[in-house]
């Protein structure tokens, strides 16, 4: 017997209680029965991304709320300032060119965090440019941009706009839309949301929304303008991926039974135990100096295969976790633990790498990554506690 | 006591059976425990569409998909053939116009079909028309369109694309797509699909497929270039929508245990019985040359409140049916019997719109309805036949 365990940075595993949610027997969207779970839907997800603002919601990955992002505030022909230090920031530029725009890419070595003195010379050095696009969290990286100080820059320099993909990032690290002045926020329901995919979120600032009215890009399904108009009146703009918004009103109501602090608190644990244990190993990881609580990357050791790790951890161990995207291929392995994940679930991922790289001749203490784990892990508070 | 019944052209009830594999825990889609899932979804597509082309798999509602069939299609100063015949027909022409094409609209009497020699005309006038944008059923007015015609009048005309909106066509209406030379089907997963909203399919001819290289409009996340790409190697080119997938296996599944044949003739069976039922009341098909096998569109009589009556049969009977849309509304109602419906289906709605009709004040002979629509079910196949 062996079970199946997903700590991979999305999809992720969802609650027992929220796949019995989703279970639950279809109704029409325009029905009265389906107005009160909009309804507490919006609430919560304006809590969970701490805005007044109308955090709107799309029946796509995440993906297509990227696509939002830029199909509704830039024009052929502008200019925006794109943090490129991962795949998703690979794929802000890519967006940005398929829709006509110029993006000035800072680029950043995989690993790293972006430097906001590097943000703030390229928007002084680009006064035309609209808007900076970021990740929060980088998931193919395991980085972590510093996201309040970016948005400070991006206030000193007049009317331009932060926006930022919190795929990852959003329901992990603490970061107040509002108060920081964020004024794009967007995310996906595979990650801390702890559905199964296939919704993506995205919140506008004021100003955004005053820019969403101007971009000459075409749009239509992703139209910005109609899917605020439809919201706020309690409304969807096309049909809403009902099953999955039954699934999401249960996982927000979990996410604020275990309040918002906690989970905040609870992905900096397991991070920093996850980090702990790979050291104690021996093992350097990929992003140190500024990590994602989301997912915890890591070299693979000289002399393993990188690639045949992440196999065997999945067909002989029943663990799915990430390998390297492009050019980190077989180079870093990437575990996470985002969203419905506990203490427990960090010390098997960890058991079970201490027991593959010491099978696959890496010179294993066992129990050394558990035990750093266990240190850090232990002060968590347990229930009713 | 009342049951919730779903009798509405989408959402549509979504079998037990399907609710319960919605349900399965979640796993990694590019996991070794997916790829025989997608396989057995897109073999089962192909018969379904009957096309030996892939058929895409989209996670969006099923404007999504024809987004993708303008966005891949036309260009920016391009002119396409529309048919404007309810709702959706207005959608094709809207979508044209946001992507800066124009649309040639050939406007169609709501309840009517488009006549092919209307169409034969619009293209002749207009020569460098690349397609011609059609649904198959109207679900705003429940019309078939005159599909295997207009196929037969588009290949007259050269190299130019017939694009069939099936949203609520496919799984319900016999149209063979490679047989008829149709060039581009799409459809959405809250249909025949019997699936919660969210998905969307859409299978390209050879023509096609070679048309989405030269269209120069933006896209991204509908870029039908990738997704072809990604799923003729087993893959998905962004996060699919993992737990509808998983409900969509299943719905194909049963689909292909009723046999495609079956399916086809239950539709128009339930169709042919809910339209006797209405003329036994004394009551006007709004569609009676060319009705859609979705869904029976009734013109509300004369001294009956219209939205009243699909208010009350919901609240107070517990049957949503949908109402008349834009300038219809309250003029028209509209009885589904599409995907997860049988006969007694059929006949629970015309008792309860023979119960209502009476206490509204329409005379009615309680019983009529549901005697002509049983003259017509009584002989569909019992189970086992």
């Amino acid at each position: 017997m062996q079970k199946y365990r997903l700590l991979a940075p999305g999809p992720v595993t969802v609650p027992e209680r929220v796949l019995l949610a989703m279970a639950r027997p279809m109704i029409h969207h325009r029905s009265p029965e389906f107005l009160p779970v909009l309804e507490e839907i919006r609430e919560n997800l304006r809590r969970l991304f701490q805005t007044t603002q109308d955090v709107l919601i799309l029946a796509s990955s995440g993906t297509g709320a990227m696509e939002a992002a830029v199909s509704n505030l830039v024009s052929p022909g502008d200019q925006a300032v794109v943090v490129r230090g991962g795949k998703f920031g690979e794929r802000w530029a890519e967006l940005c060119t398929a829709y006509g725009a110029e993006p000035i890419c800072i680029d950043v070595e995989w690993g790293q965090a972006v430097d906001p003195s590097a943000v703030r010379k390229a928007l002084e050095q680009n006064p035309d440019a609209k808007a900076l696009y970021v990740q929060a969290s980088e998931t193919s990286t395991g980085v972590y941009h510093p996201i309040r100080e970016l948005a400070q820059v991006v206030r000193e320099q007049g009317n331009r706009l932060i926006v930022v993909d919190a795929i990852s990032g959003l329901g992990v690290h603490d970061m107040p839309m509002d108060e920081w002045g964020l004024d794009v926020v967007l995310s996906g329901s595979q990650k801390s949301f702890m559905l199964p995919p296939g919704l993506a979120f995205i919140a506008l600032s004021e100003r955004a929304q005053a820019a969403i009215q101007e971009s000459q890009s075409p749009r239509y399904y992703f139209d910005l303008r109609k899917v605020l108009k439809a919201q706020a009146g309690n409304q969807t703009a096309y049909t809403p991926a009902v099953s999955l918004l039954f699934g999401l009103r249960e996982s927000l109501a979990m996410v604020f039974e275990e309040g918002l602090e906690n989970v905040f608190r609870r992905h900096a644990t397991l991070s920093k135990a996850t980090r702990a244990a790979m050291r104690a190993l021996g093992l350097k990881l990929f992003a140190p100096d500024s990590p994602s609580y989301a997912c915890t990357a890591v070299w693979v050791p000289d002399g393993i295969d990188g690639k045949a790790l992440t196999k065997r951890l999945r067909d002989e161990y029943g663990i799915t976790i990430a390998g390297g995207q492009n050019q980190m291929a077989g180079k870093i392995f990437c575990v996470a633990h985002l969203g419905y994940v506990d203490r427990f679930d960090v010390i098997t991922a960890v058991a079970a790498i201490e027991m593959l790289l010491g099978e696959m001749g890496y010179p294993v203490k066992l129990g050394e990554g558990m035990r750093a784990a266990s240190e850090i892990l232990k002060d968590m508070p347990a229930k009713g506690a």
